[in-house]
Order: structure tokens, then sequence, then C-alpha cells
């Protein structure tokens, strides 16, 4: 308790390490971070194995390695990748700050209980990420980019052929045909590190702005012809995207299926926070790929994905020979750079919240007032 | 028959597939080209399967897909990703040529059997490389060429970090530091593929003129120091290198494992044709590096590898948290691309040897000299 009353807040952070996740919200760089600005951490014994950092760097840096239930105790806030169990939050002390990533757009029945906990909870998902000063916060799109990059990684590892053009003495072998579908922080990382292995890329999005994007990158925008471009060109007018109708929306489905013919690899990128992903590739598009073909759904789970028949965290081959890869956690795959990334995002947002030596909310900022979801005060409510 | 009669020459090709061959010996582009040389090309059903040529791919080229009965019955010549088994030798027909990678520079049994069955074989680990008019037929490089590129794919899908340096909202990631040991084929495509990638790539290699292929490349050449440096300038003296003595061995690769700590990740590429591949890095280097750091060894056999400690077709962590991944089959891992080559060094190699329309041993060629280690009428002898 000494060490305490020299600190302004203690900040502690569980091991979330499972079979599908090696981030972990802290890592030894931002305990000195955050130790400069008054913060004392404490860290869940092997909190960082999955990302190869061990206790002692974490100790080295200035934090304390602790039991869950001393962080329960002790912690007046803690930070989580994803968010914690029901039961977590049920044992935090009432008034502890809890940052995660709780799908509250989604799940109403969590927030309820965040509030029944009479926690402050920072919802990260709900973070207002066009404000140049939540970038350093924003882990949708720092843990985004790390995935698109990783998503090239494995399709590459599992396509058959090289990526890059070749010219050798038994012949040119011609670099592999990618395309990119979605142009969102995965998408654009995507482009660029298949660019990177020497594919020839194409890219697209819905979003009309897509194409100046994915073009300086040095990739092509996929072209679906005059009678599909010439709605998509109607859809930005006005400045504003217009939602497509149902028979434009599936005019273009098909050109995208149909085009999906002259790929090797297929990226899908498009994940929309708390809701299902949008369908990208339907079977149809699937069936007309070459066999050998490779597909990385990004945005496989247990609702669907991207891609017609894309099963999250397996490989699956079609009749046809296209594989199908469902990847929903490609940033934990990543577990060092996603970590240091998340654990600058989650530390920037609680130094957000420290105001005058402690954890507080103003209802006029506008990164307060997206991003809580539940307030100690309010739950008597 | 009648086929026969109207061709100069059957070729046929058996299927290779097993858990670590996904290779074929004939691709269907092969075919087109030996059928207008007059060959004709017998595949074994599910030949190309591994690669992604299916039957009908072949019988669309021109080939007869066939049984390997009848393949035995037809072919006047067979070719081989690897070898067959001593057994299929003695059912091949006497007078049979064989292409394969025999293992001849250590395995007299294995050629003794060759010549038991009556047949003409050409040792492709034999080739004449420095050779111009045998550079097209040269499965050592293409091969290597696809591993040391499948090996960078490897060690960026284990290693836990960004191989490219990027700059983030959340902060700059550093580039991985990657050491490549051996630069032949095999090292000089793994360094020009982690620099793809944006890894910042270092390069090293006994023999004294690859530092400046290895610095073509835009890598670094390991700098191991005056004292080292001193022995290998010595060792190139008078244009011819010489052995090194044990004392100088002993001092550079303590140089090397000393080193091996500065880096993220090292690929290890040395494989000596039928001999035990060299040892580049040993335990004491391996246990100087980082937690979390990633070694491919490409020579890993069982008959040791270039990395101590390292398993074939296995990853092995140790205590120390680093990750050494034994991987002998990565050509193997990049089917369609590994085989479209082979199957034209193979084809090429057999064109070498058809001469006025017949398969013909040349005594006074080089390439003849150093390939054939059988032929069928020294048999008798």
């Amino acid at each position: 308790m000494a060490e305490k009353d020299t600190n302004l807040l203690v900040y502690g952070v569980f091991s979330e390490r499972s079979d599908v996740e090696q981030r972990a919200g802290l890592t030894p760089d931002i305990v000195t971070r955050l130790k400069r600005s008054g913060v004392t951490c404490l860290v869940e014994a092997g909190v960082g194995l999955g990302a190869h950092f061990m206790d002692e760097d974490y100790e080295k840096a200035g934090a304390r390695v602790a039991s869950r239930d001393d962080i329960l105790a002790e912690a007046d806030a803690v930070a989580f990748v994803g968010r914690p169990s029901t039961e977590l939050l049920s044992a935090f002390r009432p008034g502890t700050w809890v940052f995660g990533a709780f799908n509250s757009f989604t799940d109403d029945a969590y927030v309820a209980s965040l509030k029944e906990a009479h926690l402050n909870a920072v919802a990260m998902e709900r973070l207002p990420r066009q404000l140049s000063a939540a970038q350093s916060m924003d882990e949708m799109t720092s843990q985004n980019s790390v995935a698109g990059y990783k998503a090239v990684l494995k399709a590459a590892d599992a396509y058959g052929a090289f990526f890059p053009m070749m010219t050798t003495a038994a012949g040119t072998i011609r670099p592999a045909k990618v395309l990119v579908l979605g142009a969102g922080i995965a998408g654009l990382q995507a482009i660029g590190t298949a660019k990177r292995l020497g594919a020839v890329v194409t890219g697209y999005d819905v979003r009309p702005a897509a194409q100046s994007e994915v073009e300086s990158l040095g990739a092509k925008f996929l072209d679906l012809g005059d009678e599909v471009r010439a709605v998509m060109a109607g859809q930005g007018e006005g400045g504003y995207a217009r939602a497509l109708t149902d028979e434009e929306r599936a005019l273009q489905q098909a050109a995208v299926d149909t085009k999906a013919a002259e790929f090797d690899v297929i990226i899908t990128t498009a994940q929309v926070p708390g809701r299902k992903p949008p369908v990208l590739l339907t079977q149809a598009g699937v069936m007309g790929m070459k066999r050998g073909a490779v597909i990385v759904d990004c945005a496989s789970s247990d609702f669907g994905g991207n891609v017609e028949g894309s099963v999250p965290r397996e490989s699956v081959v079609t009749d046809g020979g296209v594989s199908i890869l469902g990847m929903p956690d490609l940033a934990s795959g990543v577990a060092t750079t996603a970590s240091q990334q998340i654990a600058r995002n989650l530390a920037d947002t609680l130094l957000h919240f420290l105001r005058d030596g402690a954890l507080s909310v103003d209802a006029d900022d506008e990164i307060d007032a997206a991003m809580v979801v539940a307030q100690e005060g309010e739950t008597h409510a």
C-alpha cells in the first residue's frame, strides 16, 4: 500500500491466453511508459508468454507480477485485449475501471453486467477513430493492420506456387494474381504486403473512396464492368454513400463472383464491428475459381464470414480444389507486434481518462461520450 | 502400339506422392512441349494431384493416363523427382532409361541395383551445372530456389512480429533482423524474399565469392570481426579456396554463434549433395538468441542439419524460447511451381539424350560422361 501512495493509479492486466489468443494487453515497454505517468502496473503471472514476454521482462520494466486475486484487490483500472468473463466482472471491486472490447454494439446483456457490477467501463470498439486525438488509442486499426499482414503470409504459405514473378533457366514463373476484397485497414495492409511479396494485386471495396486508396498502393482496382461501375458511381453522388438496392447489390455481387475466376488468391477483409460480416464471395464465385486457388477469409466467424463456405479456424477444400481458410484470429498469430500495439492503444486510452491525478469522465469530451458504456454513478439509477 | 510407331519415345512418369512429397515429375505444359519433340507421355493416375494438376489436365495436354503396370510395359524412359524404390527398379524392362535423383555420390548399393536391373540411369545430382548447356536441366538450382522462397514464408509465419518496418499511430514497429547462413541458390533466394518482405537482411557464406553476391541483393554480409576476416581472406589467396584448419573453423564458428544473438530470424541453407550437412549454428549460438527468435533449418535431416538441435519436420522450442524448424521438404511445399520447374529440368535432360530419334550415350559429351551412372551394355561386364 505504501507503493500505491506514491503513485496515482494501479493498472492491472490479466493473462488472456487461450487456444485462439496469444496477445497480452500490456507489454514491458508500456510498463515503463506508464510508470513515467505515475501509473503502477500489476500483471498476472504468465501474461505475456504467448507474445514471448516473460514475467521477468515485466518486472525489469517496473511492473509487479501478481496473482489474479491481488489484481482484483488492488487495481483501480484493468484492461483487456478481449473482455472479461461476466464471472470475473462480478469479482471486481465496485468503481474499478475496465477497458476492453465489450462487443457493446450488440451485446446489451454484457453492458448490463458491467453496470450491475458498478464498474466504469470504457468500450474500445466505440472509439471515435476519426478524431486525431484518438489515433494512438485505435486498436481496431492496429490489430486489423496486423491481421492484413498475416493474412498474406497465410495465403502465400497455402498457395502452391510463387507470389513473385521469376525468370529462371527452366522458364519464367508468372506472378500470382491476388485479389483483396474490402479495402479498410486490413485490406490495405494485405494489398501492401502481397505487393511486397511480388504478386500482381487487385483491390476492391464498395466504398467509392476506396479506388484511390487501392491505387495509391500501386494495386489495380477491380473493374466490374460498365454497368456495375455506373451503379457504384451513382452511389457516391452528392458526397454521401447511399445504400445499394437489392438489385444493385445482386448485380455487383454477380460481377465480383465472375471476376473471382481470374485470381489465384483472394483475401477478404470486411468486418463490421458488432455485425454479421457481409458476404463478399458467394459459393458461385468460389466454384468458378481455379484448382489450387486459395481464399483467406479474415472475417470468418460462427455467424458466417465474407466467403460462403468458410469455417472459422479450418481449412476447407472444395470439390474444385479451392482452399478456403477461415482465419478470425490472425492478429493473435503475430502476437508480439499485435500485443505491443494494443498495449499502447489501451495505455493511451487509460491516460486519456487520467485527469488531475485520477480517472474521471468528462461528459463534454467527444471520446469520453462515445466510449464510456457504464459509469459507477449511473448504476444506481 | 500403333501410337508408339508414330512416336520416337514413350516417357513415363509415376506418382510419387507421400506425406512429404507433393511434387510431380511431369506437368501438363511439359507434356505439350515433349509432344512437339516426338515424345509420347504416359502418366500414372493421380500423378499431379499434390501440385493441383488433374489427370484430365494431362490428357488435354496430350498425355495418356495409365496404370503403373502399363507404364512399366510401355515406357522407354521414366523420370522421378526422387528415385524409384529398388523393388520398382527390378520391375523395369531391361534397357529402360531412368532419370532421377539417385543419391549416387554416397549410395553405391543403389547404383549397383540400377546396373543389375540392366537399366540406363541418368543421375540428376551429377549434372555438371557450371555448363551453360546444362542450366535448364538443373533441378538442384530450381528446387533450392523454391526452397529458399518457402523458408522465408515459414520463418515469417512462425515469427511473432512483423518483418517490415511500419510507422503507426501506436508507434514505430522495427523491422525483423534476418540472417541467412549459406549463400547458394537457396540462400540467395531467401535473402531476396526476406528483403521483399521488408526485413533487414544479412547473409553469410564461407565461400569468399559470396560477399559480392549477398551484397548485390542489397543485403549486408555478416561481419565476423577482423580476426576471422583475416583468416577467410587468406582462404581465397591464389584464387583457390583452401580448407580451413580446425582452429580456423572453430574461430569462425564461435564468431557466427556470437553474432547469432543479434538476429530475430536465422535461415540456414547449406546442403552438400550426398554429404552430411555442415553445422552452421551450434547449440551455443542457439542459446544466445532472443526469446521468440525463429530458426529455419533447410538442411535438417536424419543425419543432422545446419543447426544443432534441429529435428526434421518438427518445430523444437528451446528452453530459451527459440523455435527451430527442421524443414527438409520445403520445395514440396510449393508443389505447383516446384513441379513445373523440375518437370522442365527432367524433360530437358531427356531431350539432351535424345539423338537422331533415339536415346543414346555420347561418351565424349561432358554432360553424358558426368550423369550416366549405369548403362545397359556395361552391366554385362
